[in-house]
């Protein structure tokens, strides 16, 4: 299975990073950006064939590794392959 | 407009932060990861209306910013909102 899994600041935390790539949009003329927020993209190859316990090792893998769970959510999407 | 947007490394471009990862979670008892390839996921707020116009947009800014494109491939998302 294939697992791609969204890493993103919550809500009301303050994100630097993606407040620098709206000065810089808009130091190169582009104007009309209200706000971005940057976040991880990460993609898991699994050698899990059941799409529940993939779902299910993803999720602990996110809570103990790829997300800090204070200041961030994390969203698993499970796919064929 | 809102607009969503994902960079990836392209296919054969080696991912260290990714590599990285993968140790990671074999040293806490994640077994069965095959590989792990990590990207960043760009959420952008526009005050552009027109989907296709916020499209194109979105687009340049990859192309000139938020991508390199030499080693990166991006997908943007447009939607409502």
């Amino acid at each position: 299975m294939k697992a791609k899994v969204h890493v993103t600041l919550k809500q009301g935390v303050l994100d630097p990073q993606g407040k620098a790539v709206l000065h810089a949009l808009e130091a190169l003329g582009f104007g009309g950006v209200k706000s971005v927020r940057q976040g991880k993209f990460i993609e898991l190859d699994l050698t899990e064939t059941d799409p529940k316990k993939a779902a299910a090792a993803v999720e602990a893998m996110c809570k103990k590794l790829l997300a800090n769970t204070v200041i961030e959510d994390y969203r698993v999407d499970i796919s064929e392959g």
